[in-house]
Order: C-alpha cells, then structure tokens, then sequence
C-alpha cells in the first residue's frame, strides 16, 4: 500500500516511464534488422542504418555530423534511434510523419547512402533469401520499398530502452537515485528544462526555437523546421532531442556542437533559461541526466543474406 | 560399428572438420568483442575491425578491396577473420605470425584506421569502463597496446564455423551432400584444387604463386610474399585463401577480381591447372563449395562503453 501510494505520486511527474518493446510480428522484426545492418542498402556496400544509428553507441554514431558515401560531411548530427518510435514526428526538422517515412530517406540520400529505392530493391529482389522472407512477411511476392520501410521501421519500433534508474524511481523505488541525482531532477523540473523536456522521451514531443534567450552561434546551415513549413517563424526551431540515454549520445546539438553534457547543460541553461548554473548545479543535473540510460537493446547480430551471382556489386570508388 | 566404419574412411580425407569454440577465458574474449566493434579506435570514429570483417557478411566486407580513413581504397582484398585462427600466418602475405600480430596493423595504419597505438590506448584509457575491464582480464592498470591486441585476438580466436554439410559428411553423415555436391568434391580432389586447399581450413596453410600455369592479369600492385621475404621468386606468391565460408566471402582473389565462385572457380582451374572445366562440372565443384559454409558466429551485439567528457573526441574530417 505504501507502495502503491509513492508510484501514484511519482505518477504525476511531467516524466513518464519507458515501456518494454511487445513484439507481435517477430519475422517482420528480423526482417528489419537484418535490412537495418545491411549495408548494401548504400551505393558504397559500406554504410547500413546502423553505421549513423549505431546500436552499439545508443543508437548513435557520437561523431558531430554523419559521414555520407565517399566521406562525404553530412550536414547535421545524427539523431538515436533509440525510442525514436516515441517521438511526435523523425528527423530534426520532424519532416517524416513516422518511423517507416524516414527508413527511406538517408537510402536515397545522394549524401548518405547514396542509392536509390529502385537499386534498393533489384538489390534485395536478387536475392533469394530476402525474397523468401519478404513473402513470409509480407504475404506477397512483390518485395516494394514500402515493404522495405515497414520492416525496417518494424525492427526501430522494438529499440526502447525501459528499466533506466530514473524509471524506477517514477515506478516508486526511492532507493534507485541518489541525492545528487535526485537534486538535480528538482534543479531540472525548478528552472524549466522540463518545458520542454518532459513526456516519456523527456523530449521529443515540440519544436522548439535553439536559442530563445540569445541567440545559438552556429556554421551549421541547418533552417530547421521553416524548411518544412516555409515559415519564417519556424527558422532555428528544431525537434527537441529525447535525453533518454543522454549519456550515450554525445556530441550534442543539432550541429554536435557540444561534446560532453556539461557543455551542453550549460549552453542551454544560457540560450534557452537566461540563466547560469553554478558548477555545483551543473554537476547534479549531469548526474540526473545520466540516471536516464536504460537497458539497452540485447541484439543478437544478424547474418545477412549472401548476394546471388546477378546481384549488383557495390560501386564504392566508381 | 557401420557409422563408425564411415567415420574412420572420411578421416583420411585431406580435409578436416572445424571444432567449435572452447572458451575458457569469457571476460578476455568479451572485451575483445567490444574492441573489435568499437570504431573509436579509429581516428574518425566511423571504422572498426567489423567494419572490414563484418561478422554479418563472412567476416568480410564483400568488396573488391576495401574502404579506410576518408574513404581512401585499399590495395587488397580484405580476407575474412573466420577461421583465421587455423591459418599458418595472416594477411595475404603472411607478414603476421598470429592473431594477435596482426591486431595491431590496421589501427596504426594510415590507409586504413589511420590511429596510432598510443593514441587508442590514450582514447581507452580516458573510458572508466575499458579501464576497469582491462584491470579485470590482466590483473594490471597498465592497458598496453599488448593488452588491447591480445584482447582482439582472444575474440577472434572463438569466430570458427563449424558444423558446414561438409563436415557433417566428414563425420560420417552420408546424406549431408547431395549427389552433386559430391561429385564436385570429387572433382576438386581429382584435378588438383585439393593440392593447395586442404586441411582444416581448405586453405590458409601455404603460400602459392597466383598464376602458375598462366599468369594472372591484375591492375592489383600486391607483390604477396616477397614483400616479406624479400626474394625474387616470392613474387606474387601469397596465402592460399580458405574456402571455408566461400559462399560469402565474396568477391574473391587478392585483388577481389572474381565477383562469383563461377568465374572463380573458371579462372583458378585455368591459371592453377592449365585446364578449363565444363559449365556442369563448374557447377558441380561450386555446388560442393557452397557446403563449406558452417554455423556463423552467434553473437550479441556488444554495448560499448560511453566515452568520458576526457576522452578525445573522434577527427574525421580533419
């Protein structure tokens, strides 16, 4: 009972706790990771999904921008993956409704992946593995992009990351934060990052403009949300970033151009708050941060398909 | 006693089965896992061991030759990790006398991670987690270049595939191979692949010139072993590749000229053998080539250890 009392208390946080991944299609679910770590899905054959949105790195690559086909500079950082299915809409700019709209983009994108969906497809049409899962999948023997979406997007629905110390402590354990930690959750809800920052991806769920205080200083050329709705009032607002896992998503900013959380605590709590934290505070806002790394996906590695003698090599230098 | 029987006639065969695994140190081997997946040990922070012997695809990276630092090309075909361990060196020209020898190469490697051993020890030794498992697994604080090369090669040791058809009919197993794929089997003794690809590897156990009967027309400039001998007549003489896994190692040769095992197979019995087999004959001994293929690796994908806000962050564009 007195259990039950404390989680009806927590349950009023503006945070709510992750949930476990149900699977209810796990042919779909394999389908999609052997195609998320495929990488000839690129021109190259050397760049999967998995090379910018490293399940290893939580979901991330930890470089400031992404490398693309032939090394070339991607223009913004590289979002996790991890509970993205939670997120009200992908990328920075929220320019794909869902998971299965973005799977196809960075495919196409002549600066990532370097293919297209048309190459995408005569590629795994090629080989008689992918066929044959494709119709236990999807009941057909068409094997389309929109199938090769929808798989992928199937597999990143299951990357959550339940169980973090902070979850416990919303589930009632008062035993899973420390003071430090728990301090800095107060600091966190007190000064308002929780504005923004708060729902079960702590973030994710707005836009909102980088710099509302003073302005961010950038080289990064990236509009923002004005790309997608031509608006000028939506210039410099991106998508909030999800701090699940913040500790596993380094550099920061849509131009990765913070490299450690107190860095990046200190450059919002100027830009965003009017306000600086003392290094005591900054300190127990990090130690609160890093209490919302949870149980990362258990993977086990795919062995994908080996190409037939008719599929298309990959051009990597041509 | 009639299994036994069988069992005992397959022994003289000039192929061995491949044992599984046996591990007896788990932490090292653990540890080595996550150095063989962790692209930190590059100077941009995007290329891994598994990069370039991708565990998903043969141990290989299924490309003619393969792609360093700032996607520089290399000037060789990347030769799989499985098995590797039962070869009598590494590398196609043997200059590596082990696993562990051979670790070490391409992280220092400007073409290739393009780091050098200082600096990753420097980056693991900045990463509390690495250190403590380092203390772990040696019973030391140093964490030495010694230690994170033995580690490497501690996991590469477990990547064997055993339990191919092939060795299930070595076992005693009749029905493990179909009329066809022992008629190719036959065929490969018969003619004389068998004199350079045999033992438990089907190769991996001499150093033979390419192209002895006919010489082979490359634009590949790999001089093979006499770049470590120094000898004249070392030239183009390089580690007979293993056949094991050969359905998904592809493309093949040294400078990755063969993208099928047909045209494989058509170009060594011509420039080995001075003979050219049938199309039904190819496809027999392809057909037989295709049973060498044993139980991938099961692994799970580690999770690495999160940089420090110490740690130097990754340069891939500088």
């Amino acid at each position: 009972m007195v259990l039950a009392g404390t989680a009806m208390a927590q349950s009023s946080e503006p945070i709510q706790p992750i949930k476990a991944a149900k699977i209810t299609e796990p042919a779909k679910v394999e389908l999609g990771k052997k195609l998320f770590f495929d990488p000839r899905l690129s021109k190259s054959g050397f760049i999967s999904c998995n090379s910018c949105h490293n399940l290893s790195m939580g979901g991330s690559d930890n470089l400031k921008t992404s490398i693309g086909d032939k090394w070339q500079k991607g223009p913004i950082n590289s979002p996790t993956v991890l509970n993205s299915r939670n997120s009200l809409a992908q990328f920075w700019d929220g320019r794909a409704k869902d998971l299965k709209a973005q799977a196809g983009g960075p495919i196409a994108n002549p600066g990532e992946m370097a293919m297209t969906h048309d190459l995408a497809v005569d590629m795994l049409r090629s080989i008689p593995q992918y066929v044959s899962e494709f119709k236990t999948v999807f009941g057909n023997d068409k094997l389309t992009i929109d199938e090769v979406t929808a798989a992928i997007a199937a597999f990143e629905d299951t990357l959550v990351t339940p169980n973090s110390r902070f979850d416990q402590w919303l589930k009632g354990n008062k035993k899973a934060l420390k003071p430090d930690e728990l301090a800095g959750y107060h600091l966190f809800k007190k000064n308002g990052c929780i504005a923004c920052h708060n729902g079960v991806n702590v973030g994710g769920n707005s836009f909102q403009k980088m710099g509302t205080v003073e302005s961010f200083a950038t080289t990064s050329t990236a509009e923002g949300r004005a790309g997608v709705t031509g608006q000028e009032a939506d210039r410099f607002r991106f998508k909030v970033p999800s701090l699940r896992n913040v500790e596993l998503t380094y550099p920061y900013f849509h131009d990765g151009s913070a490299d450690t959380l107190p860095q990046a605590v200190n450059t919002m709590s100027r830009l965003q708050l009017g306000r600086a934290f003392s290094d005591a505070e900054n300190a127990q806002i990090v130690a609160f941060l890093k209490t919302l790394t949870g149980d990362q996906p258990k993977l086990t590695l795919p062995i994908l398909p080996p190409s037939s003698d008719a599929t298309k090599r990959p051009q990597p230098f041509e």
